[in-house]
Protein backbone atom coordinates (compact mmCIF):
# COMPACT_ATOMS: atom_id res chain seq x y z
CA UNK A 1 0.00 0.00 0.00
CA UNK A 2 1.29 3.32 -0.76
CA UNK A 3 1.98 5.73 1.66
CA UNK A 4 -0.57 8.11 0.14
CA UNK A 5 -3.51 5.06 0.04
CA UNK A 6 -2.26 4.18 3.81
CA UNK A 7 -2.64 7.70 5.55
CA UNK A 8 -6.20 7.85 3.68
CA UNK A 9 -7.08 4.02 5.32
CA UNK A 10 -5.61 5.62 8.49
CA UNK A 11 -7.82 8.82 8.48
CA UNK A 12 -10.99 6.40 7.93
CA UNK A 13 -10.18 3.93 10.24
CA UNK A 14 -10.00 6.84 12.64
CA UNK A 15 -13.16 8.44 12.04
CA UNK A 16 -14.81 5.05 11.83
CA UNK A 17 -13.66 4.34 15.21
CA UNK A 18 -14.26 7.42 16.35
CA UNK A 19 -18.38 7.23 15.75
CA UNK A 20 -17.90 3.36 17.47
CA UNK A 21 -20.39 2.97 20.19
CA UNK A 22 -18.10 0.42 21.11
CA UNK A 23 -14.71 0.77 23.43
CA UNK A 24 -12.99 2.33 20.31
CA UNK A 25 -15.17 5.50 20.50
CA UNK A 26 -12.87 6.61 23.17
CA UNK A 27 -10.40 7.55 20.39
CA UNK A 28 -12.30 11.15 19.35
CA UNK A 29 -10.18 13.60 18.23
CA UNK A 30 -7.39 12.12 16.89
CA UNK A 31 -5.11 13.36 13.78
CA UNK A 32 -2.93 11.02 11.78
CA UNK A 33 0.15 12.79 10.09
CA UNK A 34 1.70 10.04 8.39
CA UNK A 35 1.57 6.41 7.77
CA UNK A 36 1.54 3.24 5.79
CA UNK A 37 3.60 0.08 5.09
CA UNK A 38 2.91 -1.35 8.51
CA UNK A 39 3.01 2.05 10.28
CA UNK A 40 0.86 4.53 11.56
CA UNK A 41 1.48 8.24 13.14
CA UNK A 42 -0.91 10.49 14.86
CA UNK A 43 -1.22 12.84 17.23
CA UNK A 44 -4.09 13.92 19.94
CA UNK A 45 -4.83 16.69 22.82
CA UNK A 46 -5.52 15.11 26.35
CA UNK A 47 -8.85 16.20 27.66
CA UNK A 48 -10.73 15.81 30.58
CA UNK A 49 -12.04 12.26 29.45
CA UNK A 50 -8.14 10.85 29.26
CA UNK A 51 -7.26 11.43 32.86
CA UNK A 52 -6.77 9.34 35.98
CA UNK A 53 -8.03 10.62 39.21
CA UNK A 54 -4.87 12.01 39.88
CA UNK A 55 -4.65 14.36 37.10
CA UNK A 56 -2.54 12.51 34.67
CA UNK A 57 -2.95 10.40 31.32
CA UNK A 58 -4.79 6.87 31.80
CA UNK A 59 -2.40 4.29 32.20
CA UNK A 60 -6.06 2.53 30.29
CA UNK A 61 -6.10 4.87 27.99
CA UNK A 62 -2.29 4.58 27.27
CA UNK A 63 -2.76 0.73 26.70
CA UNK A 64 -6.18 1.23 24.59
CA UNK A 65 -4.56 3.82 22.47
CA UNK A 66 -1.64 0.96 21.53
CA UNK A 67 -3.75 -1.64 20.77
CA UNK A 68 -5.93 0.30 18.32
CA UNK A 69 -2.70 2.02 16.74
CA UNK A 70 -0.75 -0.79 16.64
CA UNK A 71 -4.02 -2.43 14.21
CA UNK A 72 -4.50 0.45 12.20
CA UNK A 73 -0.47 0.13 11.26
CA UNK A 74 -0.77 -3.39 10.97
CA UNK A 75 -3.71 -2.78 8.57
CA UNK A 76 -1.75 -0.70 5.90
CA UNK A 77 0.21 -4.35 5.25
CA UNK A 78 -3.00 -5.50 3.86
CA UNK A 79 -3.28 -7.66 6.80
CA UNK A 80 -6.22 -9.23 8.64
CA UNK A 81 -6.12 -6.92 11.91
CA UNK A 82 -6.01 -10.54 14.10
CA UNK A 83 -6.93 -10.68 17.92
CA UNK A 84 -4.80 -9.55 20.69
CA UNK A 85 -2.39 -12.39 22.22
CA UNK A 86 -0.30 -10.29 24.33
CA UNK A 87 0.03 -6.45 25.19
CA UNK A 88 2.62 -4.85 27.85
CA UNK A 89 3.08 -0.94 28.03
CA UNK A 90 5.61 0.57 30.15
CA UNK A 91 4.97 3.81 31.88
CA UNK A 92 7.69 6.21 32.04
CA UNK A 93 6.65 10.04 32.16
CA UNK A 94 3.05 11.80 33.11
CA UNK A 95 1.21 13.41 30.59
CA UNK A 96 -1.15 16.02 31.10
CA UNK A 97 -4.45 18.26 30.35
CA UNK A 98 -3.37 20.37 27.25
CA UNK A 99 -0.47 18.27 25.68
CA UNK A 100 -0.07 17.11 22.79
CA UNK A 101 0.70 13.63 22.53
CA UNK A 102 2.59 12.34 19.30
CA UNK A 103 1.26 7.99 18.91
CA UNK A 104 4.00 6.37 17.14
CA UNK A 105 2.96 2.30 15.94
CA UNK A 106 5.13 0.16 13.85
CA UNK A 107 4.78 -2.96 12.67
CA UNK A 108 7.88 -4.88 14.04
CA UNK A 109 7.25 -8.24 12.20
CA UNK A 110 4.20 -10.08 10.53
CA UNK A 111 4.55 -13.49 9.59
CA UNK A 112 2.23 -15.82 8.46
CA UNK A 113 0.13 -16.61 11.82
CA UNK A 114 1.52 -13.78 14.67
CA UNK A 115 2.52 -10.26 14.21
CA UNK A 116 4.72 -8.27 16.41
CA UNK A 117 3.72 -4.30 16.72
CA UNK A 118 5.10 -1.63 19.13
CA UNK A 119 4.29 1.94 19.68
CA UNK A 120 5.25 4.96 21.36
CA UNK A 121 3.72 8.00 22.80
CA UNK A 122 5.92 11.29 23.04
CA UNK A 123 5.55 14.52 24.32
CA UNK A 124 5.04 17.00 20.62
CA UNK A 125 6.81 19.48 23.22
CA UNK A 126 10.07 17.95 23.44
CA UNK A 127 9.60 14.17 22.30
CA UNK A 128 10.45 13.03 25.51
CA UNK A 129 8.66 9.37 25.78
CA UNK A 130 5.20 8.61 28.29
CA UNK A 131 5.15 5.17 27.74
CA UNK A 132 5.94 2.44 24.88
CA UNK A 133 4.35 -0.43 24.14
CA UNK A 134 4.32 -4.05 22.15
CA UNK A 135 1.61 -5.61 21.09
CA UNK A 136 1.86 -9.49 19.60
CA UNK A 137 -1.55 -10.37 17.38
CA UNK A 138 -2.82 -13.61 15.85
CA UNK A 139 -3.65 -12.93 12.22
CA UNK A 140 -4.58 -16.32 10.59
CA UNK A 141 -7.84 -16.14 11.00
CA UNK B 1 -8.32 -3.74 56.69
CA UNK B 2 -10.47 -6.28 57.95
CA UNK B 3 -12.12 -8.06 55.28
CA UNK B 4 -15.86 -6.48 56.05
CA UNK B 5 -14.21 -2.74 55.92
CA UNK B 6 -12.33 -3.61 52.43
CA UNK B 7 -15.71 -4.07 50.82
CA UNK B 8 -16.88 -1.13 51.23
CA UNK B 9 -14.14 1.02 50.70
CA UNK B 10 -13.82 -0.72 47.16
CA UNK B 11 -17.52 -0.05 46.61
CA UNK B 12 -17.12 3.42 47.29
CA UNK B 13 -13.72 3.19 45.06
CA UNK B 14 -16.15 1.58 42.21
CA UNK B 15 -18.93 4.44 43.08
CA UNK B 16 -16.46 7.10 42.69
CA UNK B 17 -14.75 5.49 39.73
CA UNK B 18 -17.93 5.35 38.06
CA UNK B 19 -18.86 9.00 38.60
CA UNK B 20 -15.59 10.34 36.93
CA UNK B 21 -15.41 12.45 34.08
CA UNK B 22 -12.14 10.95 33.35
CA UNK B 23 -11.20 7.49 31.70
CA UNK B 24 -12.21 5.64 35.16
CA UNK B 25 -15.80 6.69 34.34
CA UNK B 26 -15.67 3.84 31.96
CA UNK B 27 -15.88 1.45 34.84
CA UNK B 28 -19.35 1.75 35.35
CA UNK B 29 -22.08 -1.28 36.82
CA UNK B 30 -19.17 -3.40 38.62
CA UNK B 31 -20.33 -4.94 41.49
CA UNK B 32 -17.98 -6.00 44.15
CA UNK B 33 -18.71 -9.23 45.80
CA UNK B 34 -15.77 -9.77 47.85
CA UNK B 35 -12.25 -7.84 49.05
CA UNK B 36 -9.58 -6.74 51.42
CA UNK B 37 -6.25 -7.58 52.93
CA UNK B 38 -5.00 -6.71 49.62
CA UNK B 39 -7.98 -8.54 47.22
CA UNK B 40 -10.24 -7.79 45.30
CA UNK B 41 -13.20 -9.10 43.20
CA UNK B 42 -15.92 -7.61 41.31
CA UNK B 43 -18.58 -8.64 38.23
CA UNK B 44 -20.12 -6.74 34.90
CA UNK B 45 -22.03 -7.52 31.77
CA UNK B 46 -20.31 -7.07 28.98
CA UNK B 47 -22.10 -4.66 27.18
CA UNK B 48 -22.16 -2.59 23.63
CA UNK B 49 -19.92 -0.36 25.01
CA UNK B 50 -16.90 -2.72 26.00
CA UNK B 51 -16.77 -4.27 22.57
CA UNK B 52 -14.02 -3.94 19.49
CA UNK B 53 -15.47 -3.94 16.53
CA UNK B 54 -15.71 -7.85 16.32
CA UNK B 55 -18.56 -8.29 18.77
CA UNK B 56 -15.87 -9.12 21.21
CA UNK B 57 -14.76 -7.50 25.17
CA UNK B 58 -12.07 -4.77 23.88
CA UNK B 59 -8.05 -5.57 24.84
CA UNK B 60 -8.28 -1.80 25.48
CA UNK B 61 -10.75 -1.76 28.04
CA UNK B 62 -9.43 -5.37 29.50
CA UNK B 63 -6.38 -3.84 30.08
CA UNK B 64 -8.33 -0.80 31.88
CA UNK B 65 -10.26 -2.88 34.36
CA UNK B 66 -6.52 -4.98 34.94
CA UNK B 67 -5.07 -1.04 35.49
CA UNK B 68 -7.92 0.09 38.03
CA UNK B 69 -9.22 -2.94 39.91
CA UNK B 70 -5.66 -4.05 40.90
CA UNK B 71 -5.40 -0.62 42.03
CA UNK B 72 -8.53 -0.50 43.83
CA UNK B 73 -6.87 -3.96 45.78
CA UNK B 74 -3.71 -2.37 46.52
CA UNK B 75 -5.87 0.14 48.36
CA UNK B 76 -6.98 -2.59 50.81
CA UNK B 77 -3.67 -2.78 52.15
CA UNK B 78 -3.88 0.77 52.73
CA UNK B 79 -1.42 1.88 50.55
CA UNK B 80 -1.27 5.02 48.48
CA UNK B 81 -2.24 3.96 44.73
CA UNK B 82 0.85 4.97 43.37
CA UNK B 83 1.59 5.11 39.83
CA UNK B 84 2.08 2.32 37.01
CA UNK B 85 5.57 1.17 36.43
CA UNK B 86 4.24 -1.41 33.57
CA UNK B 87 1.47 -3.20 32.40
CA UNK B 88 1.19 -6.90 30.27
CA UNK B 89 -1.80 -8.86 29.94
CA UNK B 90 -2.60 -11.90 28.28
CA UNK B 91 -5.78 -12.22 26.12
CA UNK B 92 -7.07 -16.45 26.61
CA UNK B 93 -10.72 -16.35 25.76
CA UNK B 94 -13.32 -14.14 23.98
CA UNK B 95 -16.08 -12.66 26.10
CA UNK B 96 -19.47 -11.55 23.87
CA UNK B 97 -22.52 -9.22 24.81
CA UNK B 98 -24.31 -10.20 27.68
CA UNK B 99 -21.54 -12.10 29.13
CA UNK B 100 -20.68 -12.20 32.85
CA UNK B 101 -17.15 -11.35 33.43
CA UNK B 102 -15.49 -12.27 37.34
CA UNK B 103 -12.60 -9.77 38.04
CA UNK B 104 -10.04 -11.37 40.45
CA UNK B 105 -7.46 -8.75 41.71
CA UNK B 106 -4.58 -9.80 44.01
CA UNK B 107 -1.70 -7.35 45.54
CA UNK B 108 1.27 -10.36 45.43
CA UNK B 109 4.04 -8.27 47.27
CA UNK B 110 3.47 -5.08 48.42
CA UNK B 111 6.98 -3.50 49.10
CA UNK B 112 8.04 0.04 50.49
CA UNK B 113 8.60 0.83 47.25
CA UNK B 114 7.24 -1.67 44.56
CA UNK B 115 3.79 -3.61 44.70
CA UNK B 116 3.70 -6.46 42.31
CA UNK B 117 -0.56 -7.13 41.42
CA UNK B 118 -2.32 -9.62 39.29
CA UNK B 119 -5.32 -9.64 37.67
CA UNK B 120 -7.68 -12.83 36.19
CA UNK B 121 -11.05 -12.73 34.27
CA UNK B 122 -13.25 -15.19 34.05
CA UNK B 123 -16.47 -16.25 33.09
CA UNK B 124 -18.46 -16.57 35.35
CA UNK B 125 -20.44 -19.23 33.33
CA UNK B 126 -17.60 -21.97 33.68
CA UNK B 127 -14.62 -20.74 35.02
CA UNK B 128 -12.88 -20.59 32.04
CA UNK B 129 -10.31 -17.54 31.71
CA UNK B 130 -10.71 -14.61 29.12
CA UNK B 131 -7.25 -12.65 30.00
CA UNK B 132 -4.54 -12.44 33.17
CA UNK B 133 -3.05 -9.66 33.55
CA UNK B 134 -0.17 -7.67 36.02
CA UNK B 135 0.89 -4.95 36.98
CA UNK B 136 3.83 -3.01 39.12
CA UNK B 137 3.33 0.32 40.20
CA UNK B 138 5.81 2.33 42.06
CA UNK B 139 4.06 3.29 45.19
CA UNK B 140 6.58 5.46 47.42
CA UNK B 141 5.22 8.97 46.43
CA UNK C 1 -1.29 -38.62 31.26
CA UNK C 2 -2.06 -39.77 34.46
CA UNK C 3 0.26 -38.20 36.94
CA UNK C 4 2.19 -41.18 37.58
CA UNK C 5 3.18 -41.18 33.95
CA UNK C 6 3.60 -36.95 34.09
CA UNK C 7 5.98 -37.29 36.70
CA UNK C 8 8.29 -40.18 34.70
CA UNK C 9 8.09 -37.72 31.51
CA UNK C 10 8.89 -34.73 33.42
CA UNK C 11 11.94 -36.63 35.34
CA UNK C 12 13.42 -37.86 32.00
CA UNK C 13 12.68 -34.37 30.12
CA UNK C 14 15.16 -32.58 33.34
CA UNK C 15 17.34 -35.70 33.17
CA UNK C 16 17.73 -35.16 29.27
CA UNK C 17 18.16 -31.17 29.88
CA UNK C 18 20.87 -31.62 32.47
CA UNK C 19 22.93 -33.24 30.13
CA UNK C 20 23.06 -31.42 27.28
CA UNK C 21 25.49 -29.25 25.39
CA UNK C 22 22.99 -26.47 24.79
CA UNK C 23 21.76 -23.93 26.93
CA UNK C 24 19.17 -26.09 28.95
CA UNK C 25 22.75 -27.82 30.25
CA UNK C 26 21.89 -25.10 33.19
CA UNK C 27 18.86 -26.74 34.81
CA UNK C 28 21.07 -28.84 36.58
CA UNK C 29 20.14 -30.57 40.21
CA UNK C 30 16.58 -30.01 39.48
CA UNK C 31 14.11 -32.51 41.09
CA UNK C 32 10.83 -33.42 39.66
CA UNK C 33 8.31 -33.23 43.34
CA UNK C 34 4.89 -33.58 41.60
CA UNK C 35 3.33 -33.09 38.14
CA UNK C 36 1.09 -34.16 34.65
CA UNK C 37 -2.09 -32.31 33.46
CA UNK C 38 -0.29 -29.85 32.28
CA UNK C 39 1.46 -29.03 35.76
CA UNK C 40 5.19 -28.83 36.81
CA UNK C 41 6.55 -29.05 40.33
CA UNK C 42 10.37 -29.14 40.84
CA UNK C 43 13.10 -27.75 43.27
CA UNK C 44 16.37 -27.15 43.17
CA UNK C 45 19.34 -25.51 45.98
CA UNK C 46 20.32 -21.99 44.23
CA UNK C 47 24.40 -22.64 44.09
CA UNK C 48 27.12 -20.56 42.89
CA UNK C 49 26.59 -20.97 39.17
CA UNK C 50 23.14 -19.33 39.73
CA UNK C 51 24.47 -16.32 40.84
CA UNK C 52 24.67 -13.11 39.94
CA UNK C 53 27.40 -10.57 40.61
CA UNK C 54 25.42 -9.24 43.71
CA UNK C 55 25.14 -12.52 44.90
CA UNK C 56 21.40 -13.74 44.46
CA UNK C 57 19.28 -15.25 41.83
CA UNK C 58 20.60 -14.17 38.59
CA UNK C 59 17.21 -12.86 36.56
CA UNK C 60 18.41 -14.60 33.05
CA UNK C 61 18.69 -18.09 35.26
CA UNK C 62 15.13 -17.05 36.57
CA UNK C 63 13.66 -16.31 32.99
CA UNK C 64 15.42 -19.73 31.61
CA UNK C 65 13.51 -21.54 34.45
CA UNK C 66 10.39 -19.76 33.68
CA UNK C 67 11.20 -20.96 29.35
CA UNK C 68 12.02 -24.52 30.10
CA UNK C 69 9.64 -25.67 33.18
CA UNK C 70 6.04 -23.97 31.75
CA UNK C 71 7.14 -25.96 28.20
CA UNK C 72 7.89 -28.96 29.90
CA UNK C 73 4.84 -28.97 31.89
CA UNK C 74 2.78 -28.14 28.71
CA UNK C 75 4.65 -31.35 27.72
CA UNK C 76 2.38 -33.51 29.67
CA UNK C 77 -0.46 -32.71 28.29
CA UNK C 78 0.74 -34.29 25.16
CA UNK C 79 1.43 -31.05 23.36
CA UNK C 80 4.22 -30.50 21.00
CA UNK C 81 6.49 -28.27 22.82
CA UNK C 82 5.95 -25.61 20.40
CA UNK C 83 7.93 -21.96 19.87
CA UNK C 84 8.54 -19.23 22.37
CA UNK C 85 6.28 -15.94 21.12
CA UNK C 86 6.72 -14.06 24.49
CA UNK C 87 8.71 -14.12 27.95
CA UNK C 88 7.32 -11.93 30.82
CA UNK C 89 8.90 -12.20 34.07
CA UNK C 90 8.30 -10.10 37.28
CA UNK C 91 11.06 -10.23 39.64
CA UNK C 92 9.98 -9.44 43.50
CA UNK C 93 11.74 -11.46 46.03
CA UNK C 94 16.08 -12.39 45.98
CA UNK C 95 17.21 -15.70 46.43
CA UNK C 96 20.72 -16.23 48.06
CA UNK C 97 23.52 -19.14 48.10
CA UNK C 98 21.90 -22.20 49.40
CA UNK C 99 18.67 -21.43 49.49
CA UNK C 100 16.26 -24.01 47.92
CA UNK C 101 13.92 -22.43 45.30
CA UNK C 102 9.78 -24.60 44.64
CA UNK C 103 9.30 -24.06 40.94
CA UNK C 104 6.11 -24.59 40.39
CA UNK C 105 4.54 -23.93 36.19
CA UNK C 106 1.13 -24.56 34.96
CA UNK C 107 -0.91 -24.89 31.65
CA UNK C 108 -3.18 -22.05 32.27
CA UNK C 109 -4.90 -22.56 28.34
CA UNK C 110 -3.47 -24.98 25.36
CA UNK C 111 -5.26 -24.28 22.61
CA UNK C 112 -5.30 -25.51 19.03
CA UNK C 113 -2.21 -23.00 17.81
CA UNK C 114 -1.24 -21.09 20.87
CA UNK C 115 -0.71 -21.86 24.60
CA UNK C 116 -0.93 -19.61 27.76
CA UNK C 117 1.83 -20.90 30.51
CA UNK C 118 2.62 -19.14 33.81
CA UNK C 119 5.30 -20.27 36.45
CA UNK C 120 6.10 -19.26 40.19
CA UNK C 121 9.63 -19.72 41.99
CA UNK C 122 9.35 -19.66 45.59
CA UNK C 123 11.15 -19.59 48.61
CA UNK C 124 10.77 -23.53 50.08
CA UNK C 125 11.61 -22.13 53.51
CA UNK C 126 8.49 -19.56 53.66
CA UNK C 127 6.69 -19.77 50.67
CA UNK C 128 7.35 -16.32 49.75
CA UNK C 129 7.45 -14.98 46.05
CA UNK C 130 10.92 -14.91 44.30
CA UNK C 131 9.63 -14.08 40.61
CA UNK C 132 6.73 -14.88 38.51
CA UNK C 133 6.26 -15.36 35.22
CA UNK C 134 4.40 -16.04 31.87
CA UNK C 135 4.96 -17.49 28.50
CA UNK C 136 2.87 -17.73 25.37
CA UNK C 137 3.78 -20.49 23.00
CA UNK C 138 3.00 -21.40 19.41
CA UNK C 139 2.36 -24.84 19.34
CA UNK C 140 0.18 -25.27 15.97
CA UNK C 141 3.61 -26.67 14.12
CA UNK D 1 31.02 9.24 29.96
CA UNK D 2 32.59 9.76 26.85
CA UNK D 3 31.62 7.42 23.72
CA UNK D 4 35.50 6.36 23.95
CA UNK D 5 35.28 5.95 28.26
CA UNK D 6 32.27 4.32 27.55
CA UNK D 7 33.52 1.51 24.80
CA UNK D 8 36.44 0.82 27.41
CA UNK D 9 33.84 0.21 30.32
CA UNK D 10 31.72 -2.13 28.65
CA UNK D 11 34.92 -4.02 27.26
CA UNK D 12 35.89 -4.63 31.18
CA UNK D 13 32.43 -5.39 31.80
CA UNK D 14 31.94 -8.16 29.68
CA UNK D 15 35.37 -9.64 30.02
CA UNK D 16 34.39 -9.28 33.67
CA UNK D 17 31.08 -11.15 33.21
CA UNK D 18 32.99 -13.92 30.83
CA UNK D 19 35.29 -15.18 33.68
CA UNK D 20 32.46 -15.08 35.98
CA UNK D 21 31.64 -18.35 37.94
CA UNK D 22 28.12 -17.39 38.62
CA UNK D 23 25.65 -16.98 35.46
CA UNK D 24 26.87 -14.20 33.52
CA UNK D 25 29.96 -16.51 32.79
CA UNK D 26 27.29 -17.72 30.00
CA UNK D 27 28.28 -14.18 28.04
CA UNK D 28 31.61 -15.27 26.56
CA UNK D 29 32.87 -14.33 23.45
CA UNK D 30 31.28 -11.05 23.00
CA UNK D 31 32.77 -8.01 20.84
CA UNK D 32 32.25 -4.54 22.00
CA UNK D 33 31.48 -3.03 18.57
CA UNK D 34 29.67 0.36 20.28
CA UNK D 35 28.69 2.27 23.09
CA UNK D 36 28.49 5.07 25.91
CA UNK D 37 25.86 7.19 26.79
CA UNK D 38 23.25 4.56 28.54
CA UNK D 39 24.00 2.55 24.82
CA UNK D 40 25.83 -0.58 24.18
CA UNK D 41 26.18 -2.56 20.78
CA UNK D 42 27.92 -6.00 21.04
CA UNK D 43 28.20 -9.23 18.65
CA UNK D 44 28.35 -12.90 19.32
CA UNK D 45 28.27 -16.43 16.83
CA UNK D 46 25.87 -18.52 18.01
CA UNK D 47 27.92 -21.76 19.70
CA UNK D 48 26.16 -25.08 20.74
CA UNK D 49 26.18 -23.97 24.32
CA UNK D 50 23.33 -21.09 23.20
CA UNK D 51 21.31 -23.57 21.53
CA UNK D 52 17.78 -25.07 22.71
CA UNK D 53 16.83 -28.86 21.71
CA UNK D 54 15.44 -27.96 18.30
CA UNK D 55 18.80 -26.47 17.21
CA UNK D 56 18.33 -22.53 17.52
CA UNK D 57 19.26 -19.25 19.49
CA UNK D 58 17.58 -20.86 23.36
CA UNK D 59 14.99 -18.05 24.92
CA UNK D 60 16.43 -18.48 28.35
CA UNK D 61 20.02 -17.39 26.60
CA UNK D 62 18.18 -14.58 24.71
CA UNK D 63 16.78 -13.53 27.92
CA UNK D 64 19.54 -13.08 29.76
CA UNK D 65 21.02 -11.00 27.13
CA UNK D 66 18.88 -8.90 27.72
CA UNK D 67 19.15 -8.79 30.93
CA UNK D 68 22.81 -8.47 31.33
CA UNK D 69 23.59 -6.49 28.35
CA UNK D 70 20.56 -3.68 29.08
CA UNK D 71 22.32 -3.57 32.74
CA UNK D 72 25.68 -3.02 30.85
CA UNK D 73 24.20 0.26 28.80
CA UNK D 74 22.89 2.07 31.74
CA UNK D 75 26.32 1.50 33.83
CA UNK D 76 27.49 4.00 30.94
CA UNK D 77 25.72 6.23 32.05
CA UNK D 78 27.37 6.24 35.17
CA UNK D 79 23.78 4.89 37.35
CA UNK D 80 24.07 1.45 39.85
CA UNK D 81 23.42 -1.33 37.63
CA UNK D 82 20.52 -1.87 40.07
CA UNK D 83 18.08 -4.76 40.33
CA UNK D 84 15.78 -6.00 37.94
CA UNK D 85 11.84 -5.22 38.64
CA UNK D 86 10.58 -6.61 35.09
CA UNK D 87 11.90 -8.40 31.94
CA UNK D 88 10.00 -8.79 28.88
CA UNK D 89 10.83 -10.47 25.65
CA UNK D 90 9.07 -10.92 21.93
CA UNK D 91 10.71 -13.50 20.20
CA UNK D 92 10.15 -13.03 16.59
CA UNK D 93 12.82 -15.15 13.94
CA UNK D 94 15.02 -18.00 14.68
CA UNK D 95 19.23 -17.31 14.72
CA UNK D 96 21.15 -21.11 14.39
CA UNK D 97 24.83 -22.57 15.09
CA UNK D 98 27.12 -19.96 13.11
CA UNK D 99 24.75 -16.96 12.65
CA UNK D 100 26.29 -13.75 14.06
CA UNK D 101 23.64 -11.82 16.17
CA UNK D 102 24.01 -8.32 17.05
CA UNK D 103 22.85 -7.02 20.35
CA UNK D 104 21.82 -3.44 20.44
CA UNK D 105 20.96 -2.22 24.15
CA UNK D 106 19.13 1.14 24.84
CA UNK D 107 18.53 3.42 28.13
CA UNK D 108 14.85 4.84 27.52
CA UNK D 109 15.04 6.63 30.57
CA UNK D 110 16.81 6.37 33.44
CA UNK D 111 14.97 8.70 36.41
CA UNK D 112 16.03 8.92 40.01
CA UNK D 113 14.72 5.48 40.92
CA UNK D 114 13.59 3.24 38.02
CA UNK D 115 15.69 3.06 34.81
CA UNK D 116 13.84 1.79 30.97
CA UNK D 117 16.01 0.15 29.13
CA UNK D 118 15.15 -2.12 25.73
CA UNK D 119 17.12 -4.13 23.69
CA UNK D 120 17.48 -5.74 19.78
CA UNK D 121 19.01 -9.05 19.05
CA UNK D 122 19.02 -8.97 14.76
CA UNK D 123 20.91 -10.72 12.16
CA UNK D 124 24.37 -9.59 11.56
CA UNK D 125 24.10 -10.76 7.84
CA UNK D 126 20.44 -8.86 7.20
CA UNK D 127 19.51 -7.25 9.94
CA UNK D 128 16.45 -8.84 10.22
CA UNK D 129 15.24 -9.06 13.96
CA UNK D 130 15.48 -11.92 16.21
CA UNK D 131 13.75 -10.94 19.51
CA UNK D 132 13.23 -7.38 21.37
CA UNK D 133 12.93 -7.33 24.89
CA UNK D 134 12.32 -4.27 27.32
CA UNK D 135 13.67 -4.55 31.20
CA UNK D 136 12.58 -2.13 33.92
CA UNK D 137 15.61 -1.88 36.57
CA UNK D 138 14.74 -0.23 40.28
CA UNK D 139 18.61 1.80 40.68
CA UNK D 140 17.86 3.80 43.58
CA UNK D 141 19.78 1.61 46.13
Amino acid sequence: MSAKKGVELLKSVFDYASKSKGFSGCLKNFTVTSGGEGNCVAEFTVSEEHLNQGGGLHGGFTATIVDNVTTYALMTKDKHPGVTVDLHVSYMKAARLGDVVVVDAKTIRAGKTLAYLECELRHKKDGSVIAKGTQTKYIDL
